[in-house]
């Protein structure tokens, strides 16, 4: 028997601002460009949340995509949905908040409250351009 | 030299009730809430099939996408496109026919035509947010 | 001062069977072929709703999104998301649920809760390659 | 003869808030919700500007359409990408940035530099969900 | 009653070279740039065909999606799937083909094939950032 | 610590014909059908470049996606975009353009441009219903 996956789709939007508090303003403004914008920036984030496991003979399911739904609802979206990352978040106080440590933020968010025997990848797009997957 | 794989992008739609015969209406219910609706409802299903093998020194493919295209219509899309899931088809008159299972019977009636050699794998799409890949 | 229009995108899906009571079996199935399936088969709706007006000064809104979102929710999900259209609603016991007809009732119902002088527009996807617009 | 329309999409990103300043916090939060978090949001705007006009038959164009995309990229998206639509723009210094008043404002920069004899219309997508035409 | 208008979406690939044999060389790569390159380059063409009328009581239709489908496919994507515009084609031997004369000249053709009383529109992208709309 | 992917999407366009000069005329027809057009036809490539490592401490970066675009820009833009494969460029004079080699191509000029402990990957679409991955 082979494992499978499943994936939930979800969005969430935030402004946010790429620093690093250790450097000069010179040094951030060379490594982070305009994304360094001290008044903040902002993107639709499009979150894919892939469970994978063994289906269950009984249900049919992996897991139930409702459950899962309601999940990134309460410890993602109301979390990150329409917030400043850098000034409303406990997260990203002093982590950067690029589109690599967001995605590494949410899986371990998540991860604890996905039974120990799924796995777990997160995919996170930034722009319709650019996106991470963790872990890869 | 490496592998190298190939995916083409096939579209069925077709109506179906998530439900277990062995269970109670109550525990139907409350298991696959709306999806039990005994009257079904349905989904455009956008179907992805990969191919993974060595690519061909003459030919340039790792397969034809024409011959793996008119596949799929003949084994996949004549049996499911247009239809009731539960009702129409053998392979879902017990088998509870949620995304999960859906995929898994598609690779099991396509690996019968694919040669030994490649590996195949299935993404299924049932709504926009929510699809799964077999084997993962 | 010009008009704008702003626009809500939703999602259901449902089953379906296109059928006229007053044909034969014959002629339903040559003018509907196989969505005639007494089955059933079932689509995914993407529903754009488009509400045409002025820019209100005070607030910089045509009309607000959340409430839009809301009333969609209330008067079309509820009544059609996971249901079959010809056996689950009033609306399509009679009438042929053609994506054509299904605006025209989606029209029709949201025209009685939105203010006379915003003008309403409905464009609704029956798959990603067949899609209706109401009026037009 | 007939006109036509030729549209070009560009992208830009940005953070903003929602707020009438001489609104109380209280009407404020009540009206714009989240959006009005004093911390400010983003979003991803995708932007599409249409020209329409006749086709020029010896260039069988209405408009090069690289000579409009550089015309977008210098006067629109330099403008406003990766910015803080509130504070970092003189625009929207006052004016409460919606998607409906962006579009507005996109419309009135871009007209003062496409030929009296064009009309121009523009579509914009705040997210994928929700997005406005002006003039409509 | 209002009219409705339904859209059939298809696809074709094709090669061209954008060239005006009454200019010289150097008006030609000053007007057209890497579109005038001798050896031509291609696209994916997405093509959206409109039909405008009155919903027929007895079908529930506009038009018969799969008639509209099949008279494309017939007539436009036989013509113009895996050509060489500007070399295999009648229509663009000496007509530009930018994608604004390209969607006029699909119009013309289908145009003859559409009942008088039912009106047509033609969408076309050359690419997911270029599209026209014929007529406007 | 795991790794981690990031992917930055970009797009060009092309003519091309497939051909094996070893083989007849009959046989090419044979194999390649409408493909093997001598006139060529062509597509809108979409090219998605991944790259896999670790998430750097100080930047929050695995690679910085506007480092990655110039290199995707220089590298292989400028030698692919509004091109013809077959006759413009000197990978594909004898090597036959087939999406699988067009992207192991792709990953040949690309690998020598990124550091040896990042991983490479290719995902590169045709049309949007055929795409490749490589190496898989």
């Amino acid at each position: 028997m082979n494992k499978i996956a499943i994936t939930r789709c979800e969005h969430f939007n935030a402004a946010h601002r790429l620093h690093n508090a250790k450097w000069s303003e010179e040094k951030n403004k060379e490594i982070f460009g305009k994304c360094n914008n001290p008044n903040f920036h902002g993107h639709n984030y499009e979150l894919e949340v892939k469970i994978i496991g063994y289906c269950d003979e009984e249900t049919g399911y992996v897991i139930d995509t409702k459950i899962l739904s309601d999940l990134i609802e309460d410890k993602i979206l109301k979390r990150f949905d329409h917030k400043n990352l850098n000034l409303d978040t406990e997260e990203f106080k002093t982590l950067n908040p690029t589109v690599e440590n967001i995605a590494i933020v949410i899986y371990e968010i998540l991860r604890q409250d996905i039974e120990e025997q799924l796995e777990l990848k997160i995919k996170l797009y930034e722009t319709p351009r650019n996106y991470v997957e963790y872990p890869y």
